[in-house]
């Protein structure tokens, strides 16, 4: 089989104002950038305000390993299947950052026959939403030092400014700077550099309903504090209504299609971590007015994709998922039955059945929400029959079908299996519950996600963080958690896959996300600025024959 | 009469394949960005080598003064009354840079009924050409820290790196900072940012003739020298292939309209002063293969704008400009005659001769190079018959008539008369002349600038300087100077204004554009990272009614 860039570049793409027509949408609504890329314009959005909508489906994963799980894959090998089956369904997935691209090889948007198109582009600048991103947080920024520069009238301590500059770009030596040195430059200062995806104006992106609430969040977020312990908002530095004009057309979503020629949604990218990692909240209703499906994913494993998903983004904009789909592999269920990555193409029935502990876990988790489900076994050419079915036995025994997909290698036909079983489940009557109410402190909401979620036996917090968590109680007790945690574990210990048992999670340090509307707890080492490798991809990234990007993929 | 940017919104815009149309330009050889705004496709752009050229008109202008002479105004206007007397005409101007938007009201392309439009998106993110030079530059700053990092094969010498990085940003505390602090980022060091119009990169996308090219020019930026004093580059990096492909879009120039749904080009906008100021290359070939006649205009007056236009631009692009047209207003030369700016609304016949002695060396200059000349007044409403007369009457002394041109007021119908001198002109035999030849010593070439056009009796090299050039005289003694002065006055004093004499230009500094192709000479202070004032634009910058962008103008 070609590469997943070979079969990108052979796909018959279609206009995009064809693609917008499967949707309902004229050429007058859309905003083309270029032939095969197209913003969905504000107004078209507006008018959909009370259309019925269609079924949100939920894609998650277990805990990845190297070894990958194909979450993407199959989110698009769904959606294509669903189209098949004669259902209009659209895909809703996050943009891909810039930076990255030039450390590692740059993201596929899928893989193998599910794909999303143009994927060069995709991965470049895409319509520019994360270079207004950063524009208007570095817009911020810059008022921010300008007010110390001027007089400081709201009397900000500079010690205890807690917002810093973006770029989209792995670069480490700005993770910590000095800056204003030299006479006129104003005040001198220590701070540092984010990639813009970490930045808290991503987050509010993805979860804003319109330019208004837009406006409000951003005026909403906390820079600093006062001499006296006061918080400083952007709206404080008047900032945030140029902050909204800068990301005035980013907030609309982009349209591009699979390589079925089916429409996706792809827009916005936060953070897993320190964010809540899902595509825009816009991109998602938008999707729901016009499909009578919507597949859309979450980053990392269910422990704090789904969770945050749920938690964060269904809770906000009042979302309700009508079916999850779980993915594994029996390469990643392998790794997590202790196998070593060397050893992965050779049969172990008892590896995968040990790693099925994790698959298991994921699945209680997830009917705790009361939500329909189902295990998507994404296929690789090794799998054996037998340990293809020491997966479904595994799901059986929690009452979840296991249906293996063939996406990667047949496309949309590869995956009508799991098409069906989605459908089926998706009208049923559902029950979905969150993991806590928006009243419950702080402290035990971290609490709760930790030993309902995690299976840890509790949540360790230090002194400071206590006191923090109790600082904000009163005026921000009713904001969800955002759990920033390994994506390999349950737990925060990355080396401890499977489903362990017997820990605690490390509360280290917590930080206040006002505007996006969440209360971050990190609990580990987050790194929010990469820097490139010894030998980075950019140093093979060229234009080759017809114009054609290589060495990025 | 109604604000420039009432105007721009009542007017009646064209799709912009429509105007395309009008430049022989077929809907597949576009890529839009929404409705109003295009780029004209790589490959259209290939097809056009070899297919006759139209006339090339530059407009120019007196020294500048606060009064405004409106370089931009009749630039629109002239394109327009050319189309209004049946010539095929396309203005090729600037494109705006964002982070000054917010610091002080942004820029309209022209004024009153002689605009380019859509004046929002302009003064925004347009298609994105600078956030995309932003990145490329970046990555060679990130890739150069990287390799300080990964052991410095290249022996790199940490204090003698001369790239910096960059934002569209006006952020002062940016200009001088120290890097990579802390454990594990990177290896400490100070450098700074300067406003992404500044960069190298941007002067480099607005000079290169194809993607090949701009490839080779990123290559030969040079960003550091060894510890043994050699010169280190882009392409020692291996960071130029990644660069071209971040500016692959980018180098395809962007088509909108004027008010009058005539074609303009716009596209690039480097510094005036650290570079040489004019719209790219690729835009004005372009045009030239689509029309009879480009009109485009250079930054600053024409000692510094023109001068480098001609000097760089034509030199290494081989273009011949068919005529010139210098911009004056009454009330820019009373300003240069010397009456205050509270007093210019008074009829002041014997300051605007006292301030016609700048008009006349500028004159005198643009006639040096063989080209035909006119002078076009800009007309006010304050401007009285007697003041005109003195400015016809200076004009004439030098053989060349004034033409008071009303398209501020009229649109192209106010500027049919200087179409009709232009199209006269440009039919006119001329023997294009630049100030220099290549083979003249690089410091001889700074000397015979500030002799010849700014009428000085000499340039002033301390000792390090002229080191400086004649170490770079060997490998670089064939570029062509971009001079750094004050617009105001042709000497290095902005307070010396109409025709002064006796003076010398001293030269503080000089720097090495390998990649751009020139050696800039820096005579005063350049300031390569703006502020913002105490009370910024962004204050009041917000989305009002109808989703229009107030505060912004």
């Amino acid at each position: 089989m070609n590469t997943d860039i070979e079969i990108a570049r052979a796909a018959h793409k279609r206009p995009i104002a064809e693609i917008a027509a499967k949707l309902g949408i004229g050429a007058q609504d859309i905003l083309p950038y270029g032939h095969d890329k197209a913003k969905i314009s504000r107004d078209f959005i507006a008018g959909l305000a009370g259309r019925p909508q269609g079924r949100l489906i939920l894609v998650t994963a277990i805990n990845p390993t190297p070894a990958g799980e194909g979450k993407t894959t199959t989110t698009v090998g769904l959606g294509d299947a669903l189209n098949r089956l004669g259902a209009k369904a659209t895909i809703c997935i996050r943009e891909a950052s810039l930076g990255p691209n030039f450390g590692m090889k740059g993201g596929a948007a899928g893989g193998g026959r599910a794909q999303v198109i143009p994927m060069e582009d995709m991965n470049l600048h895409f319509t520019g939403d994360f270079h207004a991103i950063t524009s208007a947080h570095n817009l911020l920024s810059a008022m921010l030092d300008n007010h110390l520069h001027w007089g400081n009238a709201l009397d900000i301590d500079p010690r205890r400014i807690t917002w810093r500059r973006v770029l989209d770009m792995n670069d480490r030596v700005l993770r910590d700077v000095v800056l204003g040195l030299g006479p006129g430059n104003g005040v001198p200062r220590e701070s540092g550099f984010d990639i813009t995806v970490a930045s808290e104006v991503m987050a509010i992106l993805c979860l804003s309903r319109d330019l208004d609430d837009l406006q409000d969040r951003l005026g909403r977020i906390v820079v600093a504090q006062t001499r006296d312990g006061r918080p400083v908002t952007a709206r404080d530095l008047q900032a945030d209504g140029a902050m909204t004009v800068l990301l005035r057309d980013a907030l609309q979503p982009n349209l591009v299609q699979t390589l079925e020629n089916n429409p996706a949604l792809v827009h916005g990218g936060p953070f897993a971590n320190i964010a809540h990692g899902c595509n825009s909240v816009i991109a998602t209703t938008t999707a729901l007015h016009l499909s009578d499906y919507v597949v859309t994913e979450a980053g990392f494993g269910a422990d704090l994709g789904a969770e945050k998903f749920l938690n964060i983004k269904c809770r906000k904009a009042g979302l309700t998922p009508a079916a999850v789909v779980l993915v594994a592999t029996v390469r990643a269920l392998k790794m997590n039955g202790g196998v070593a990555r060397s050893d992965l193409a050779v049969e172990n029935i008892g590896a995968v059945q040990a790693g099925a502990a994790n698959l298991s876990r994921h699945i209680r988790n997830l009917r705790k929400h009361g939500l329909p489900l189902v295990v998507a076994i994404n296929h690789f050419a090794t799998d054996t029959r037998a340990e293809i079915a020491a997966i479904e036995a595994a799901a059986r025994a929690l009452g979840v079908q296991a249906i293996t997909a063939r996406h990667w290698e047949m496309g949309g036909a590869g995956a009508e299996d799991l098409a069906r079983e989605v459908m089926r489940l998706a009208a049923q009557p559902h029950d979905f519950r969150l993991t806590y109410p928006d009243d419950m402190p702080l402290r035990d909401k971290i609490e709760t996600i930790c030993t309902r979620i995690y299976g840890a036996e509790g949540a360790q917090f230090p002194p400071a963080v206590l006191a923090r968590l109790e600082a904000w109680q009163a005026e921000y007790g009713s904001l969800p958690v955002c759990m920033a945690k390994t994506q390999y574990s349950f737990s925060a210990n990355p080396d401890w896959l499977g489903a362990p048992e017997g820990f605690t999670i490390p509360v280290r340090e917590v930080r206040l996300a006002a505007g996006a509307g969440f209360v971050v707890a990190i609990c580990g080492d987050i790194m929010t600025m990469p820097g490139l490798p010894r030998d980075p991809a950019a140093n093979r990234i060229r234009l080759g024959a017809g114009g054609h990007v290589e060495g990025l993929f």
